[in-house]
């Protein structure tokens, strides 16, 4: 298949303006493109150019190119419309399949078939979300995490009417415009970052559930720990390190069979009330009482800063 | 039991200096305490005070203290020497049950019992390390993170004869030197934190090995996604931002039910000699042909960045 050089994306469709596509606008803005929004309803204009507003100052550290402009910005009601005259479209609607699969068929009515169409989904694999477009093949997810404009990470997956042309288009994309993009080879439920946080979730929860940790505790052991480190290498490059200059295979003669025999005691907890209700106390404990907007603003600061941090010390080492 | 004053505590004898009691020895220094170090090995002592002389410039930013000196430091060859006048004990020999079980007998013979001994093991229960001690009420894991002297987490669990006081007094004594400690009310294998890096290791083995995703993209979809999160806050407190405004109690409502499905789908993988092979030309291909003290050297610098970085958004938030 023919698709667009990228040279000559200018304009994005972004199909809904919840958190997901507002994050997504501020960052497309911040990377000088023009944004069509579209969102069913209304009310969401003021949302959306206040959440950019409030964006910018931080996006400015995060590589915004010089003629960044978030007055380059329209809304619109009808995703058709906000598509047309697009050279690649975000979609990030409702979470519920019924709607994607329009919305999506409603776009590729009217969208030349050398342009891509992603969506955020994070629960529907891209076979299903394509099933009523005629050009299928341009159809990928493109699945970034919370909050879009400031954390890099976009998984992009095809289904199986998907071309691979569009797939490598996607990742190129994605990774020209400063986001880091990894490549699913295959459709699987949650795609791959939501398993990895539902497996230590569940680990969290069953040490919880058998009282061996406070839930309190239990999140600090993350941030204070591992999570320290899971900021600038995942977790099988830790293991590499823990093998010293031996590297991942000597750690894996020196740990793999406890790592194996752990795995077995690994727990199976249910989300029972009761524990449900354990967690939520627990995290409000340690909000210290904050607003959510209070939260999020320090989130977004702490995000920035540990990537400014990280590279700094990448520019020291050449 | 009467334990000693904290304010009290001048010197500490660091028992085994590998990596991690090395860590151990360059944090105890910094904090300005004496150290006595012992090893069986007397090639260690060498490497100890480069080990220390090489973590000073990285310490400091850490919150050193103004009287830190890191000659305050003698080395001995036999454990319960070292521990001899010392006020409190960290234990970091050889990972083997009856080596330890002998050191920390040895020392436990020599030293007031009013003196904490802390051991630094990963694999073992508190309950079989202090089995052949008189004063086994004053023996505790102390579980620290590598490398020991740049993460701040600290696990703390006592065993069946320990004193729920020791377990208090280690506690405020870790968080009163900088540390971050966590509370484990009942002992477990593989403590808490090592558990919830089996188990997203797990998943991210099952992933690779379903052919869903490479290693490079596993370690890359954790560090520049979830991973930026989870070194300021954990995974549930993560959910709880997740629920906007309404918190976790609005996340368990509406993804409670697809995490728990989720969790049913999750893998159960073994580690064949096949897929260690894959994981380790991966992690390779991860180094971009760096050596180890290369690679040593950039995550410590990551690891200092990253809290200073977090340091001046907690500072600006006042």
């Amino acid at each position: 298949m023919k698709l667009i050089d990228q040279s000559q994306v200018k304009t994005i469709a972004v199909l809904g303006t919840g958190l997901i596509g507002a994050g997504w606008t501020a960052w497309y803005l911040s990377r000088g493109f023009t944004v069509r929004a579209s969102d069913a309803d209304p009310k969401r204009e003021a949302f959306l150019r206040n959440f950019v507003k409030e964006a910018w100052p931080l996006l400015k550290p995060l590589g915004m190119v010089a003629n960044a402009d978030p007055g380059r910005l329209t809304f619109h009601a009808d995703p058709a419309e906000a598509a047309r005259g697009s050279d690649f479209v975000q979609e990030n609607v409702f979470e519920r399949l019924d709607l994607k699969q329009n919305v999506l068929a409603a776009v590729d009515a009217v969208l030349p078939p050398d342009r891509v169409i992603a969506s955020s989904t994070s629960s529907y694999p891209p076979s299903d979300l394509q099933a009523k477009c005629k050009h299928a093949e341009r159809v990928v997810v493109g699945h970034p995490f919370n909050p879009p404009h400031l954390i890099p990470l976009v998984e992009v997956v095809g289904g199986r009417k998907t071309d691979p042309a569009a797939v490598d288009w996607s990742m190129a994309f994605y990774d020209g415009i400063g986001k880091k993009a990894i490549l699913l080879k295959k459709e699987i439920v949650g795609h791959y970052v939501n398993r990895v946080q539902e497996a230590i979730f569940r680990e969290m929860v069953h040490c919880v559930a058998e009282g061996i940790v406070s839930v309190e505790d239990a999140d600090i052991g993350v941030a204070y720990g591992p999570g320290l480190r899971w900021a600038f290498m995942g977790p099988a490059f830790t293991y590499h390190m823990a093998g010293g200059p031996g590297g991942l295979a000597y750690s894996f003669d020196h740990f793999g069979p406890d790592i194996e025999k752990n795995w077995a005691d690994l727990g199976n907890p249910k989300l029972t009330p009761e524990l449900m209700k354990t967690f939520i106390e627990g995290t409000k404990a340690e909000t210290g009482g904050k607003s959510y907007p209070e939260l999020a603003a320090w989130r977004d600061q702490c995000l920035v800063a540990i990537q400014g941090a990280l590279e700094q010390v990448a520019k020291k080492k050449g």
